[in-house]
């Protein structure tokens, strides 16, 4: 018997981080971490559910849930055997209805609404198979694997033969490569330390209390003010030593011009790379940008909008460090094609997480990576945000500055019921509070 | 006393054009002609309004309608003056505010809305000045024309010192053009004869037809079986002759490897563009194509983003002829940025037009840009298709396949109201006659 999707529940979830200023960067002042969030249900008579959302940060979230809920007749009436036996084409039948599609294409809300779907159906395969997402991945296989991509518009520069070819290569070594990472974690980079919105003494701080748990990589937000980006980051350089990473993260407010000549001026920090230095859009100002910076590495992708462009910023050698988002590409299959891409140039995949949730998705996906795909360390790390874990029902485990392998089954994309609750835009007891004088 | 914008009023129209296979194309094969339809409403007492719209092709149009009632709030309330002394500024204000913008940036559904609301400003702009959006434009001269653009992310290769001098270049020779596109109208092409879903019969009719018309430029959709195109091209080349204008359009089809090898075969009739041959997003595939298929030009953007695509398209030499969408980029500012680009790079810009109401929008932008900014017709022709300009106010006019320039005041945007009601969707009586048995 076949399990078919019965239902798509759709949940507009915000929380009020613009009141602490977590999460403040010099495009975005006051955001308000959000999860237009799905619960999709099946008519398993174990109650099989799959979970999943995708991040913005406050107004607009109903935009989203509105596009999820355009989505909700291709997914409704389905099976699950009908998305396990050809994800790529499944992934393909949810991005290409036509008139949905004049909307983006590809790209923007109704794609951001696609990865919520996509990803509470991978949640629910990974539920369903009774492993941890990553682990699903890996057991996929080369020609599994590349039964989850929609190659269109991809095949100029990585055929599905050739990626399968390159998974291969790979294979011998992927049982090594899990145990290694079960018993070692998975590298990772905080940005906790260095938000626009906090204080010198509140960064200072921050830094002693991560160098002091282990940290080696640290992420400074700039951007607003020359004179300022130079203080903060002599005084996080001074605070690290000079044998940790310093990274810096522009946020798109930089002309391609105005980056190279802000850069010039912190370039004697050292930082590891500039993070978004310009319009995310921009494939050639990133390779400008790129030539003029080195040693430091351009790095880009929480605003890259799919593997169209992916492929082209790693075909112009315009990023150094690839920064895909779980939840801006329409789910896992596209990151998928964004992890072979990269892995065919050779450019290390450093995911952006933060938000709400974002640590939890990608952490699967990277040590999948390693594991599976790029079968290497080297240069990769995941952004860790220390930020409302809490809510999630199989949070990150960190352990000296490393994610530990997610055990549970599923892609940890659960909230639990109790935070739904609380934060539940405008309804819930979080909002009604925040709204009170 | 400043006019002050008292209400947005959103309307969810749709036309029931599937149903005749009128606009289809290889990727949209049933669309349903839209308007996320905007009214903004002003505290003038001789009732003064701007009316505007944004064009999609069906499901999902109410995904757009939430996303302008995201913007109310940043137009509701501010005036007409704080618009008009600063329209750079202002589309900057409602691209820019943060929350929001995370949902593209600056691409998708929430640009497609603002597009409604920017253009609802451009045309109350013009009805409050008495002229046509086209002649507004020509008058406002260099320096006011700068101050309507955002240059963000522009000025590695356009600043506006550089586009104001290029601007005050034409400014000669100004009125001798103006009276000219008056006296002569300005050139089209005909998309209405070579829909994918029409037979060859109906093609060939309406190519006689056309041709005893006036017509010189006919453009046939191409893309779903390389035989039946092949028949097709030398159908159409056959009845327009060897001296008429022959377009192909494969609406995003193919991959870069299929583009070159089916427009070896296409080469042949002599197209003067391949537009879309692939993703919109690939500028290097793209340029990969057009150093392919020359002497064949290039077209594309219909559905280019944003002005940072165009940018690229044109930085790179990827297209041949620029083709924008009133719609999709974020109204007239945007599309002043985009006039501005190709000016510098030489490129014709061949607007997007059709779906609703589309060539009453561009008709504006071609006339405004003959006149202020190429100051050339050498290349350039406006699409132009033959669908659902009665519901129009101030429909487009055409004499010997020219357009005639508007003379109304406005952006000719507003549809007649007994229009707006019949095609509510779905409570209106179109959309209840199309659900009846």
């Amino acid at each position: 018997m076949p399990t078919r999707f019965t239902a798509l529940e759709i949940l507009d979830l915000r929380f009020p981080t613009s009141h602490t200023r977590d999460g403040s960067d010099a495009m975005n002042p006051d955001p308000d971490y959000s999860a237009a969030y799905v619960i999709l249900r099946t008519d398993r008579p174990d109650g099989l559910v799959g979970h999943g959302f995708t991040f913005t940060i406050g107004r607009g979230n109903e935009v989203v849930t509105a596009a999820i809920a355009a989505l909700r007749g291709l997914v409704v009436g389905r099976t699950l055997e009908e998305f396990t036996d050809a994800p790529g084409a499944f992934w393909r039948m949810l991005t290409g209805d036509s008139q949905l599609r004049w909307l983006g294409p590809e790209k923007g809300v109704v794609h951001l609404a696609t990865a919520a779907v996509v990803n509470a159906l991978w949640d629910l395969w990974a539920r369903a198979a009774g492993r941890p997402l990553w682990k699903l991945l890996a057991d996929l296989g080369p020609a599994g694997l590349v039964r989850c991509v929609d190659f269109r518009y991809l095949t100029d520069v990585l055929t599905p033969a050739e990626a399968e070819a390159r998974l291969a290569e790979q294979a011998p070594g992927r049982a090594a490569r899990e145990a290694r990472v079960r018993a070692e974690g998975y590298p990772a980079y905080t940005t906790s330390a260095g938000w626009l919105g906090y204080s010198d003494d509140k960064i200072r701080a921050r830094c002693r209390a991560a160098v002091a748990a282990g940290w080696t990589h640290f992420k400074l937000k700039v951007g607003r003010d020359l004179a300022d980006d130079v203080r903060r980051c002599a005084l996080v350089r001074g605070e690290i030593g000079p044998e940790r990473h310093l990274m810096v993260d522009a946020n798109q407010v930089w002309d391609v011009p105005q980056a190279i000549a802000w850069m010039a001026e912190l370039k004697r920090f050292r930082p590891l790379w500039i993070e978004e230095p310009t319009s995310p859009d921009d494939v050639l100002g990133h390779l400008a940008i790129a030539r003029a910076v080195a040693p430091v590495g351009v790095a880009t992708g929480e605003h890259a909008m799919n593997r169209v462009l992916f492929k082209q910023l790693l075909q112009a050698g315009a990023v150094a460090f690839c920064q895909p988002d779980a939840c801006r590409l329409a789910g896992v299959n596209e990151y998928l094609a964004v992890l072979l891409l990269a892995a065919k140039f050779g450019v290390p995949v450093c995911p952006h997480a933060g938000g709400v949730g974002l640590c939890e998705l990608v952490q699967h996906l990277s040590i999948f990576d390693y594991v599976a795909v790029s079968g290497s360390l080297a240069g990769r790390v995941i952004e860790h945000v220390d930020h409302l874990h809490g809510h999630f029902e199989d949070p990150v485990r960190l352990r000296r500055g490393r994610y530990l392998p997610p055990e549970r089954p599923g892609y940890s994309a659960e909230i639990r019921a109790a935070s739904r609750a609380a934060h539940a835009f405008p309804e819930g007891a979080a909002w009604r509070a925040a709204a009170a004088p």
